[in-house]
């Protein structure tokens, strides 16, 4: 279950030590589920317990967490045993002990208890009470701040991060393919989406997928939110649905939304759909090496704005390996003031959709950044797919 | 989009401040989902950015998050506008801002800058970052650790809850039949996990159902840990299939989980299988109010003790209502030690199952305690499933 030679995670490794030389870091702790794995392998669905991974200039990486795992790390990382630590089932989810607790004895007993610690403060498997007994547990280390500092390393993928992103898209493009097919009048959307997760899991004849973070599917009134699920409501003719989908392989995941109108659109939806089109691949033929983040959401914006619409959230954001509850990376934004520099090997989730008061559509998709512009994950029609009610 | 009368949102609420007022505190902060769900409704999946709901004794709740998921408050929630405030798109993910400075800014403009505010701190959705903001920003606050203190409310279930739990269980039995259905020699098992999740959401005519968190299967060796994905690899005779499956109702989840063999089973897994079926059944005997939880723990170990087995984890946690990374509601857990008092109306999900250094089988099942014992959410049978080879 190994999914990278070891020749890329020591690249990996080697690239983060020298962003915690910079940052002045002796011992990184990470507790990012996908920066566990980016530096180890380790593929548990086992966030839910505490457990870090900790790299030091001269050793490591070290993988800690609850006993109960370590059949995980056997199977998913080349770690020796040595560098492979377990608590008790007792500390999980306890009241009179902390899995902290243990982590900072672990760090004392390896001479880690004195050095400068960089800990992911913003990172949600990193909680408030983490950091009170990783610090009262080692009073003579100095926390550093590394929230996304394995993050920006991950930023760029390399060839065989990529070749798992092509197969993610090809998985996404089976999904959209799955909600058009499945949405009609009269089918329970619950119907709908068990199409579409069974499409995003069973992938094509050469891989299979897993489930993505983000399935989001919403139908009239209720499309204008961003965040809502599926219900068991039928399809109604007159109706648009709004959907954020995608394809995940290996916990490399792309995203990809279109949306679906039942019936006749109203003019409006119409030309709104053409405009999110455009303003998709107007925004895309702007991606090269060397152009801003903000670049690009300048010339999307730029193309809504000739029609009057105005988007208040940001239109993108970094996407690659992912656990839930985020597929974004914490890294990039495509938004006023991001000045992160387009390299080739990086990917975007570009988020064209635009939520009015009464109903929304989606027109997202995934690029990267190539060595003379961008290439979309996708080949799904850039439209309002429209079907007769 | 509401999923429970206006009286029992408002008794949660009483509840939750009767809590409160016995930890003095003045301002409840909650940012786990499933307690902001709890106390207003709501239910986006927006908690990949900073959101919290804040119940003082005498206002709120107030829901505060990122505006772009207003609507989604809107459409889930009863709450008023003016309890209603979002944060501009620019703070989200930002390395110049954090969304706790504008937390802290609206608790101030409402005169709770310098009362006594419970925060959650070993909540996943409450970083380092978010309580060091929080804390800064309100120098004159006291912080007191509300750590599932709404979790200790939530543990006994409403017959509304209760009800869209057997929901849920209806659709893990599904779920496990689908999996037996699908499991056999060459099929590929992700397109065995592909079937149990549309089975998952496609639920019943008369209700559809969500994505669990939870959805193991693993083969061969890989059964042996225990929380591992499904992978392209085709079934193969003679391998033990080792799942944890379950059902989804407005993010009400049930557990259950059983194991399939390809072939004639050694003895030696085909007893250790009996005697899970055992330990269950005798273990859900043993539920009655007034039970402690360490006593259903002690059953079923005394079970399994009498073939030789020890198992090093705990074997059960309340359930109920969840979103990622955790089904486990984090307050009472089957394990020695744990001295929670049975209720009717409580939920637990038993996690019986062994995983030997070869292999692993999964026996789990979901109960909720009754005014006289116990009442399975499920009606699977506790065996292992053996299809022909």
């Amino acid at each position: 279950m190994k999914r990278f030679e070891a020749s890329e995670y020591a690249a990996r490794i080697k690239a983060t030590r020298e962003r915690m030389a910079k940052a002045g870091i002796d011992v990184l702790l990470v507790t990012c589920p996908q920066n566990m794995n980016y530096l180890t392998g380790y593929d548990g669905w086992s966030f839910y317990t505490h457990q870090i991974v900790a790299l030091a200039q001269d050793a490591g990486p070290v993988w800690i967490g609850r006993a109960w795992d370590i059949a995980c790390v056997r199977f998913t990382t080349d770690l020796p045993e040595r560098d492979i630590v377990g608590y008790a089932d007792e500390y999980v989810q306890a009241t009179d002990r902390h899995e902290f607790d243990f982590v900072a004895e672990t760090l004392r007993a390896r001479g880690w208890g004195a050095r400068r610690l960089g800990v992911e403060m913003d990172t949600y498997y990193y909680t408030a009470r983490c950091h009170e007994r990783l610090a009262a547990g080692l009073p003579d280390a100095r926390f550093v701040d590394a929230t996304s500092l394995v993050n920006w390393v991950r930023i760029v993928k390399s060839p065989q991060e990529i070749a798992y992103m092509e197969q993610a898209g090809r998985i996404a493009d089976l999904s959209v393919e799955a909600a058009v097919e499945a949405i009609a009048p009269g089918v329970r959307a619950c119907d709908a989406a068990a199409k579409v997760v069974a499409a995003q899991i069973a992938g094509t004849r050469d891989f299979g997928g897993d489930v993505p973070e983000t399935i989001m599917m919403s139908s009239g009134s209720t499309s204008s939110a961003p965040h809502l699920a599926w219900t068991d409501d039928p399809y109604r003719a007159g109706e648009v649905t709004a959907m954020e989908l995608g394809g995940c392989r290996h916990r490399y995941c792309v995203g990809l939304s279109r949306s679906v109108f039942l019936g006749k659109p109203p003019a409006k939806l119409g030309d709104l759909a053409k405009l999110m089109a455009e303003a998709l691949s107007e925004a895309f033929e702007a991606v090269r090496p060397g152009a801003l983040a903000e670049d690009i959401h300048r010339v999307w914006s730029g193309v809504i704005a000739r029609q009057g619409y105005v988007k208040k959230a940001r239109i993108g954001y970094s996407i690659g390996l992912d656990y839930p509850p985020d597929w974004g990376e914490h890294t990039a934004s495509l938004r006023p003031g991001d000045k992160t520099v387009l390299q080739p090997g990086m990917t975007f989730h570009l988020v064209g959709g635009m939520r009015e008061p009464e109903w929304g559509i989606q027109m997202t998709e995934t690029f990267r950044v190539t060595d003379r512009g961008h290439a979309s994950f996708s080949a799904v029609p850039r439209q309002l797919f429209v079907k007769p009610a």
